[in-house]
């Protein structure tokens, strides 16, 4: 699992920070997550490949977390892309990027899927062999959704030196994979656990921006590997976090800890501040494990 | 009159190349004319005040040249702007505008003035005491304009010796200015000529991109100080002028010539070349006075 940061800045983007878009691998898949103005530069920056990207995620309606879909979008059209993109984002979405279109008297040569939200429970809003997306309903000025990205639990690994021993067959192996016991030929039954090895724990990644600081959001993300949890002001800010709707940095690491994640990436920084690190250190009082989201920052969870 | 680019670039923004957007100066005012993706950006990085601007020339609704719109009425909203911004520009830029703001619940807190055009034959769009802005229509795939700037001729210059030889007063100074001859007290006439120094002629920008090579163009911008005029092509992709309605640099060099123009600058460069160096040579062999437009380069025409 790795995820790049594209831009985690809150607001306007800057000659040196931009705003919100970020881009998650999961079992080799890539997830768009946000698409602020410059989006498409970033990708580029970071050698991305457009024709990777298959599914893109809007949070919500405000511009910094969007202007830059709509150039995105048309940039594919100019590169004669011709394999479906689809779009997760609130109710309006498509309207705003179909008028675009409209206008300049042109549209797609590509399948261009809008899947619009409009619910205010989780949701499942993806699914294929190896994971799932669901919506993560937050609480911000407008309609939001964050986003949790799950493994399916990975199949069990085969323990070759055992299989042979007990004389198992290739056609026998993905039984094995699964968990089913091994039954031998004269009828005796061999447990899975002694034929094959745990895999590795299915990871999870929970993207929460923007949101007020929300004590019903720990139930909806419990033990993901990894919360990034937007976090707007510093603590002599938290004034701002009610009437903006939005977190400080130790309301993200409270969030971290009730929910018992992994890791809590902090990001969607105000540019009011001259260093992001007093951030990790605000949330560190109440969260260990904690990593400052910043622009063209690669994380890896192995 | 002072020019800076912002992009010059044709279709998609790239790592090192911007889309259409410049900023012209004149006579102590700003004029923003189009506004690609990421032109808030540029702004900021060539140090113009987003103060200072307050009329927005969009030439026509490809992305290319107006995708950055949203985000730069956005950040002035965000950065509490009280005064007026005028937009000028095709039909359906204001609902594109709108819809936007309407799904992320909000709208600017300053007065927002649209001015859609719609004419297809050249328009006085602005004029204020030293400055006219019309509209150049242009030939392209949907509709567009160009925008020719042009001063108004500016006050005689005074010739201080010869006032005082002649006892001019103060109070008559207006009127030799505005190039009245004057009458002393006995009656006596002195020319103004005798008075007075030929101001310097006012100077004048035309601004054409997006457009096909067009032979009635040059009449609309005759003796321009100085044109801007699209060269998507190089000479070995003459034949795609035709079919994406843009021009080559021999052709912007042909209007440049038949329109007697001080200097022109090229622009809207394809990225599917290597050098741009290339449509300079290609331009000069019809027209001497070409130069190159490029990402942050600023012209002075004094």
């Amino acid at each position: 699992m790795k995820l790049t940061i594209l831009g985690c800045y809150a607001a306007t983007p800057r000659t040196f920070s931009n705003p919100t878009s970020q881009v998650l691998e999961m079992q080799n898949q890539l997830f768009l997550i946000d698409c602020a103005e410059g989006t498409q530069v970033e990708l580029r920056r970071n050698k991305i490949k457009f024709s990777r990207i298959k599914h893109i995620f809007i949070s919500h309606l405000h511009g910094d977390h969007f202007y830059g879909l709509i150039g995105l979008i048309s940039s594919f059209r100019l590169l004669n892309r011709t394999q479906e993109l689809h779009i997760y984002g609130p109710k309006g979405l498509e309207e705003i990027i179909k008028i675009q279109f409209k206008h300049s008297d042109s549209w797609v040569n590509f399948p261009l899927i809008f899947h619009e939200l409009t619910s205010k429970e989780p949701e499942l809003i993806y699914e294929d062999e190896k994971l799932t997306v669901s919506t993560i309903p937050l609480k911000h000025r407008v309609y939001t959704n964050g986003f949790f990205f799950s493994e399916k639990p990975h199949e069990r690994k085969l323990n070759p030196v055992a299989c042979r021993q007990h004389g198992v067959e290739i056609c026998d192996y993905q039984n094995l994979k699964n968990g089913k016991d091994y039954t031998k030929e004269d009828g005796e039954r061999v447990a899975n656990s002694l034929l094959t090895f745990d895999p590795a724990p299915p990871k999870s990644y929970a993207y929460c921006s923007d949101t007020v600081f929300d004590t019903s959001l720990p139930e909806k993300i419990k033990g993901a590997t990894v919360l990034y949890h937007e976090a707007t002001f510093l603590e002599q800010h938290a004034h701002l976090g009610q009437p903006t709707k939005h977190s400080t940095a130790a309301q993200a690491a409270q969030v971290a800890k009730s929910a018992g994640v992994g890791t809590l990436i902090l990001g969607h920084f105000s540019t009011r501040y001259d260093s992001i690190t007093r951030f990790k250190q605000e949330a560190e009082v109440i969260f260990p494990a904690v990593e400052l989201a910043d622009d063209g920052k690669v994380f890896v969870f192995d």
